[in-house]
């Protein structure tokens, strides 16, 4: 597990302690999905290890503390009990399912530096792993005291599979356009985070007003998170981020920088840059060589720098949203995360 | 959509009924897969096809009237409700939802006489498409009043991907036992076939005992099912089943019949079974020779017979457990699918 972010010396004692509760779900995570198979078992202990930046379980916990009434005179033992512990292992988990499921799809052999499933044990263990993953999600939140939970995460994951769909369509389309870009990423990405966010306050007893304003923040901080990941993948190399990368291209899915580019360059730029992402579905595509190519094409019309603004903006306007909540070491904590989504480099 | 089996005529009335309730649980299942992305509706209206038997919705309803305490003076019409429409779309859709992930697990072309998903669009859609079935079954029954569905059918999807992942981990077991297979099907089939009466007796407001018994009557249907199912595959043929057949073989899957031979064949006969066998991890497998050679063998040592008794035997119990219930039409023709599902050829 490796923390998004350094945390601020002044906000040292909280970060113990939600680094201190972010052990208990992880601890609830894999005490949830254990099983008496043995080789049921023995896939879960393997994935125990993609657990990596914990986003979403941090945005449970942060927004219950940031939008708990009381936030301002009980300490945070007071306001994460159980519930707060139930939902943040939930949305871990199935952000988890969407992993497996996605280094299916991506025939990606590497994630957080481990084998993937599908590479070390073919893609069949790999798809119904990610269904018990999702089927374990599920029974826990349908065991929570409130129906919300429950409500919120099947309809996260439902917008979820539908961006997924969204992105699969329009593969190898060359004229995406930064409207449908920004459908898919809200939907494969965004609406989770801000589910996680909602229900940590929601668990919390929050006002509405409090649970829709965290909501907003986290699903812009979702928005800039899944940009940040496209450029990282499209600048990255396997050795900084820790899992495969460049596969966008490879996999004919357009991202915010090359949609830009194609969009600005001059014609003749716009068409080598063509002729190569039409190379791709046929296999005449060159990681090494191509990719190089058009990442410099890409830098030479400003184009990451513009995905790098669009993203940096959301995260500007999500930290305008935690102005509805009273200043507190959460909310705090809160903005400095969204900050830290745009400065990551893995 | 085809129904299970041929209904008697003095159910006349009864079976109308049923079949007019499950077009309405058909509609609802589209009604809920409705989405405003063109692509995902798609995807969704390929699969309506994909519709068979409705084994799980009838013994939602089935169970419903069969278990409703005031079933001798209620008709049929005021027993079930929406909840029942919406409990039955769910079975359903979590059912789907395993079919679509098992084609690409099986590499399947063909499914109800349509392409697969995965042969049509590639294993991304496909795999996706599942996870888009299974999140919005747990999205319906989330939203019923009742949180008893929502845990449920959670619990009872966890327990069919351990059976998968199990029956998996024995791939190419040459040496797996009856117990294990037992295991096996009882975790991927039948758990869930059992929820279905149990949530139906449920929702009806039925007695603890009474859904208890629906409970397991269901349960040892669905491993009769499977078991047929399994026999089917094995003599199948893709122009009976509608579905591509003789998989299991060729995935290294043993069913019982082979279970049973491998078990019970002169120690020359089995090591002829095995040397087949054995070909197939490494591709040597020749679909046409070597599936009519196991047969011819497996027919030998009365294989298939033993794996039929097995299957009877659990229909013979699964009647048994309805005379908890009050005798009723409805529980008339719990006992005739019973029947009917050792009785099909497709």
């Amino acid at each position: 597990m490796h923390a998004l972010f350094d945390i601020p010396a002044d906000l040292a004692p909280l970060a113990a302690f939600l680094a201190e509760r972010l052990q208990v779900v992880s601890r609830r995570f894999d005490d949830e999905l254990a099983s008496d198979l043995p080789p049921v078992a023995a896939l879960c202990r393997h994935i125990e290890r993609y657990k990596g930046k914990m986003l979403r379980p941090s945005l449970v916990l942060l927004s219950g503390l940031a939008a708990h009434p009381r936030a301002a005179d009980l300490p945070p033992q007071a306001i994460l009990g159980d519930e707060h512990t139930d939902v943040a292992a939930v949305c871990e988990m199935v952000h988890m399912a969407t992993l497996v499921h996605d280094d299916v799809l991506d025939e990606a052999e590497v994630r957080r530096r481990g084998a993937t499933i599908n590479h070390l044990q073919g893609n069949e263990p790999a798809v119904i792993l990610g269904d018990y993953l999702f089927a374990s999600a599920y029974h826990l939140c349908a065991r929570l005291q409130s129906p919300e939970p429950a409500r919120a995460i099947a309809r996260a994951s439902a917008a979820l599979c539908a961006g997924e769909l969204l992105q699969l369509h329009h593969r190898n389309n060359h004229s995406l356009d930064e409207p449908t870009y920004d459908r898919i990423i809200t939907l494969k990405t965004a609406e989770l985070v801000a589910v996680a966010a909602e229900l940590g306050a929601h668990v919390a007893g929050a006002a509405p007003a409090s649970q829709a304003a965290l909501a907003r923040y986290a699903r812009l901080v979702g928005e800039a998170f899944q940009i940040q990941d496209d450029i990282l993948d499209l600048l990255g190399s396997v050795d900084v981020v820790g899992k495969s990368t460049g596969k966008d291209l490879e996999k004919g899915k357009l991202t915010l920088p090359l949609i830009h580019h194609l969009a600005h360059a001059e014609p003749l730029a716009a068409l080598r840059t063509l002729e190569i992402l039409r190379s791709i579905p046929g296999g005449d595509f060159r990681p090494g060589t191509d990719s190089t190519r058009i990442l410099e094409a890409v830098e030479a019309t400003g184009s990451v720098e513009y995905a790098r603004s669009r993203a940096r903006t959301r995260v500007a306007d999500a930290k305008a949203c935690l102005s509805a909540l009273p200043a507190s070491p959460a909310r705090t904590l809160l903005a400095a995360m969204a900050d830290a989504v745009v400065d990551r480099a893995y």
